[in-house]
């Protein structure tokens, strides 16, 4: 039985679940965490068990640290290192992982989702970008912590905001998102696949249609992100 | 508690709950307002929140003169000051907003829904147009409530009757729909998402297919509106 | 209340309610009839009423004969008179006709559904073809007689057997099929919905793809349909 | 009452009912069987019973190495020859076979769908092959037992393991899948269907997009698959 970090468990396992009824995984694919700071740990969901068997005592702890299981009596998923470099190097608190089709098939095609209206720059200020193709040596070796620092490496080497674009495709491979914690994760993966949906219909019948102006992206992004953010209550 | 126009509130929260329920919505986005336009006001959607805890008490009950806040405890929808010039310039009693997959996607396309039959033509009388991209200016000032200007102006300058298409796709965002009450606009913004999705598979696999006649597309938007039409029961 | 003919309109009644579960329309549009031959009646969809309102009452009972409305209180579906044409025509005892999304795209594009592969030739023995666009005076005139009239010449035309290929997409209209009953005719109308969006997605990716060998296609109608089919028990 | 292999009934009517809840088949289309190699028998649908109805009685027992039905009173599956030239040659314990969309558009077109990515090499170690079109003689003798033998001749002919890649299209037909039992075979067929999804939005946008790297799909397949795999629990 869990002792440390339950309502962490908790959150993290409802988070999978509500990834579970997005519509956006098949079979057992797919992962949520979140992090405690403060505790340095992370949950994350099991590796390859059911989702409609979760339950919070399935989630596995590990120190962001090191990596290692700090409690839990199952593996923690494969792809537990990928998250543990997304939380080193951006100021987050929640992962999601996904093989969610649009954003899969763009990812497959190595091709960003363009940010083309203001859909997307409520979510996202400017094109989700993706990574290069990892190499032999990378992939033989720390395979999942590889594929981690390769997103790391787009972001710095396109001068994304990790803020500002909470969202990456990874080349041939899908989606990874983040947040506040898992449940805004998920809400990204969610709206990201919206967006991937819509950038697959615009390149099959209007490839070159232009890209709406700076202006338009920057006033729906700070509607909505920032200091004078005036949407919702308060 | 509400005092004013309660069955304004009621119609406008049944119709925002018809709106959540037809698949055309992500998340918070989306709205849909009703008018009383004997008493001078508007009832709208509060901004971001969430549609399964919607009720009449929430809509926020807006002055058609003025803009103010005329009763209600929430912020309105932050899309209020373009409902407010589409109730201006058009003879309608209901406005409806969406980010409906298709219909957005040919919206960031700047592609009108072309008017390709009688599906269409029962519906809108000719193609639904897509407004010109907002200036910066435009973007950085008053930007909800140019966008119903450019709406308003797209009408205009096509010598298109509102009455005749109640819909249109604004430039790089999405689209609005009207009718007379904020149900009937809500079941255009469902056709139009069907018209949106068959217009985007013609594009991709028959871009060149020719119009329907001009005599197809009169004779069924006056079988269903208008004098002598003769669809439905009396 | 009814008194002639109850078991017609219950079986329409149902055969129409099934259409309206099959997802295949939106709103009202829509209709689905049956004949009972010996009595010279048709029942049909009354005009405009919603699906889930409808009960065996409201079916409308009209002559085969005269087109005359026999028992009913509701005025019937206005496409009534294109049904009387297929019945008039066509050995069939059930007729239906939707506003499915593909089917449409495809009749709004002018383009047939061709036979590609097994899944259409179990169904149709060939390509389920287009009308020829209506002339003005034909939409002018009688037009929903005058629909009918143009689907048999579409048969008559390309020498195809309404009993092989039992569907037609009217051009920039929709589609309509028939079968032994309303309930056959709905079950053909779902078929070739799946079939028109294969036919969508191959003529996308690949749209010089090889027909089938005819030898195949002939085998499987047969294995379904006529003296010697093996398909089923009994 | 069925007698014999109680146990391989239940889990192929099973399979089947899970196929049927799965949207990958239309009416009556697709069948699951499942083998008791010990015993000699397969377990199979029965030819076009609807869903919705099967229990454990209604599947037909079939003996692998003559054909002849051992226990029953159904006729089986029209398609049982194929299922049994694919036990015959594959070591499998389970077949399915859909009319799934987007497969069977492939299979229509006669494209493969393609290893574009590590969703595809989780389940499948490379493409997903074609079969060449049957011959007149073959269509016209024993028909379903030739699609059996023109599968196995695929997987022959190209190098293929039926172990490391368990599926295939038929040209101008649709797929078959396999696996362990008629559960993993279904599995097999969604996971299938989504792969050929994306298959066809890239073909769509993006038919040049380069193949990942053999090391990826190495890496991915060997994940989940053989001695080394660190998937999952144990």
């Amino acid at each position: 039985m869990s002792t440390l970090a339950g309502a962490l468990r908790e959150s993290v396992c409802a988070a999978n679940v509500e990834l579970a009824g997005s519509g956006l995984v098949t079979g057992t694919f797919g992962n949520v965490s979140g992090a405690d700071r403060n505790a340095g740990l992370i949950a994350i969901k099991p590796s390859g068990v059911p989702y409609t068997e979760l339950t919070p005592e399935h989630m596995v702890l590990v120190s962001l640290e090191t990596g290692e299981v700090a409690e839990g009596d199952l593996r923690p998923s494969s792809d537990t290192p990928t998250h543990l470099e997304l939380y080193r190097a951006f100021p987050c608190g929640g992962v999601a992982h996904t093989h969610s089709e649009f954003a899969t098939a763009l990812a497959q095609a190595r091709l960003p989702v363009r940010c083309m209206g203001t859909t997307h720059a409520d979510c996202f200020r400017g094109d989700v970008p993706v990574t290069r193709p990892l190499s032999r040596a990378e992939v033989d070796g720390e395979y999942e912590r590889n594929t981690g620092l390769v997103i790391v490496e787009a972001f710095a080497a396109g001068g994304i905001s990790p803020e500002e674009v909470a969202a990456v495709l990874v080349a041939n491979h899908g989606p990874f998102t983040w947040g506040e914690d898992g449940r805004e994760a998920v809400a990204r993966s969610e709206m990201l696949e919206l967006l991937a949906r819509m950038e697959c219909t615009i390149r099959a019948i209007a490839p070159d249609a232009p890209r709406p102006a700076g202006h338009l992206v920057t006033r729906h992004f700070l509607r909505k992100h920032g200091r004078d953010a005036y949407y919702g209550q308060e």
